[in-house]
C-alpha cells in the first residue's frame, strides 16, 4: 500500500475538518487563541489512528471525522495547558511560540478549556453511528482523558519530579499521560467499525503497547535526538530530573524494550490481515521516528 | 409549598450523588483536589434549577441527577480556574482557601481540567431519557459552556478590565459568563421533562432573564453587601475597575432594572401554573439574596 498517501490524505481531511469546524466563531477572541494551537499543523496521529482502526475492522474511517477530530482537540488542549508557566513553562512548541507566549496566560488557560469543551460538542455531532454506541464511545473518551487517564497521568508526572520511581510506576504514569488517548482513539475506531469482542480486546492490547512503545521511543530520542530547528530536545523532561525509560533501563535496555514492545503490538494485529496494514505502518512510523 | 424543604431535599440529593460519584478513585492525587472544591458545600443552584424545570413541565426532577450534577461540575471547574493567579488571583472562595492555595497552581489547573472532563462522562451516564435526546442535551451543555457561552463570556470579562463598556456589551458578557449555564440547566430540564416547543421557548426566555437578574443583583450586592466572614465583598470585580450594572445604571437604576427583569422572568412561567412554583421561589431566592 501507498502509506504516505494514505496518511497525507487523512491528515488533509482532519485539517480541513478542523478549519471548517472552527470557522463558526464564538463571542470573543478566545477563538483566535484556540485556532492558533489547533491549526498549528500537528501530525494528527490520534485521529488517524482512529480512522485506521475503523479500516482494520472493515469499516470506513473517513466516516468518523467528528469523533476523530474531537480527540485531536483534547490532545491540543492538553498541550496548551502543559506548556503553561505553572506546568512545564515552555516557550516553544513545534518550533512556534507557545499559546501563552502569544496570548497571555489567562487566554491560554481559557483557550484550553474551550477546546476541551468544544471537543465534546464535536464528538457528539458524529453521524453514521447508533446513538447508544456514540454515547458509550464519548463516555469512554472522557474516562480516558480525565482523572482515570490522561489528567491522572499528568499528575503522576508532576509528582515524580526529582524522584526515582519504579518501572511499574513509570508504566502507570505513561499509560495515563500518553497511552489513554491512544486507547480512546483505537477503541472508538473499533466501536465505529463494529468490532467483535475478540477484535476489541486485541485492539485494546495493541493500543496499550503502541502507547508504551511511543513513550520509550520518546525517551530514547530525548537522549539521542535533537530538533532540527532549535538544536535542543523537543521534550525537556530531563531538565526536571524525571525518571525515563532510559534512566531506568539504560539506553541499550530501552532500545531492546522498545523493539520487544513493537513486536508484541504488531502481533495483536495479526488477526486483521491486510486491513490492518495502515495500523502497522503507523506503528512503525511512531517507533522509528526522528526528533 | 414548603420551598425550604424542597430546596434542601434536592441539595442533599445533589451532594450525595457528587460524593458517591467521586468515591471511585482515579490514578492520582488529583481526585483529592477535585473533591476539595466539588464537595465544598455550594448552593447547587444550577442542578436544582434543572430539576425544578423538569418538575415545571410535569416530569420528575429527581430522575435527572447525572445531567444536573454534570452541570454543577462544570460550574465548579470554572470557579477553580477563575481563582488562579493568572485570572482573578483569589485566595478565598466561600470562606475557604482556594484550590491552588491548598494544592498549588499546577494541581488546581489539572483538577479543573479533570472536573470538566468528568462532567461529560457523568452527563452521558444519564438514564431515563431517549439516547438521541441525551446526545442533543449534552451537546447543548457543551455549547453553553464553551467559546459560545461561559468561556466566551469569561474572555469578554478579561478584555473589559479597565475599560468602560456599553450596556449591550455588558449584557453579552454576562449572558455568556453567567447566563449560559443557567440556560443549559433550564433547557436540559425542559428536554428531560418532555417540554413542548412553546414551553421550551418560554423557559429559555425565563433562563436568560433569570441570569440577567442574578447578575444585576450580584453587582448591587458588591456595592451594598459585605460577607459575614471576611468583611469584604465576595466578588472583587470592582478592584479591576470593571463596568457593572451599578456603574452603568447607578445603584437606583440597577435596582429598578433588577425588579423589572425579575417581573419579566416570572411572567414567562405563567403558563406552567402551580408546577412552576419551585422555579418562582428559586427566582426570588436568587434575586433577594444577601451577601
Amino acid at each position: 500500500m501507498d502509506f504516505k498517501k494514505y496518511y497525507e490524505d487523512r491528515q488533509k481531511l482532519v485539517n480541513t475538518f478542523l478549519e471548517k469546524r472552527t470557522s463558526r466563531k464564538g463571542i470573543s477572541k478566545v477563538d483566535e487563541a484556540m485556532e492558533y494551537s489547533l491549526l498549528a499543523g500537528g501530525k494528527r496521529i490520534r485521529p488517524i489512528i482512529l480512522m485506521a482502526t475503523v479500516d482494520a475492522v472493515g469499516g470506513n474511517g473517513y466516516d468518523y471525522l467528528s469523533l476523530a477530530c474531537g480527540i485531536e482537540m483534547i490532545h491540543t488542549y492538553s498541550l496548551i495547558h502543559d506548556d503553561l508557566p505553572c506546568m512545564d513553562d515552555d516557550d516553544y512548541r513545534r518550533g512556534r511560540l507557545t499559546n501563552h507566549k502569544v496570548y497571555g496566560e489567562a487566554m491560554a488557560l481559557l483557550a484550553g478549556d474551550a477546546l476541551l469543551t468544544l471537543a465534546f460538542e464535536v464528538m457528539l455531532e458524529q453521524k453514521n453511528v447508533a446513538p447508544t454506541v456514540l454515547i458509550d464511545s464519548v463516555r469512554e473518551v472522557a474516562m480516558c482523558a480525565g482523572n482515570f487517564g490522561m489528567v491522572g497521568g499528568q499528575v503522576l508526572d508532576l509528582e515524580s519530579e526529582g524522584k526515582t520511581i519504579t518501572p511499574d510506576e513509570l508504566r502507570t504514569l505513561h499509560a495515563g499521560k500518553t497511552g489513554a488517548l491512544f486507547i480512546a482513539s483505537v477503541r472508538c475506531g473499533a466501536y465505529m467499525g463494529g468490532a467483535s469482542d475478540d477484535q476489541l480486546l486485541a485492539l485494546t492490547k495493541y493500543a496499550d503497547l503502541l502507547g508504551l512503545a511511543f513513550q520509550i521511543t520518546d525517551d530514547i530520542l530525548d537522549v539521542t535526538g535533537t530538533t532540527e530547528e532549535l538544536g535542543k530536545p523537543v521534550h525537556s523532561d530531563e531538565k526536571n530530573d524525571k525518571s525515563t525509560y532510559v534512566s531506568l533501563y539504560t539506553l541499550e535496555g530501552a532500545e531492546k524494550l522498545a523493539e520487544k514492545t513493537v513486536a508484541e503490538a504488531l502481533e495483536c494485529l495479526d488477526m486483521f490481515g491486510e486491513k490492518a496494514e495502515p495500523l502497522r505502518e503507523i506503528t512503525k512510523m511512531l517507533t522509528t521516528r526522528k526528533k
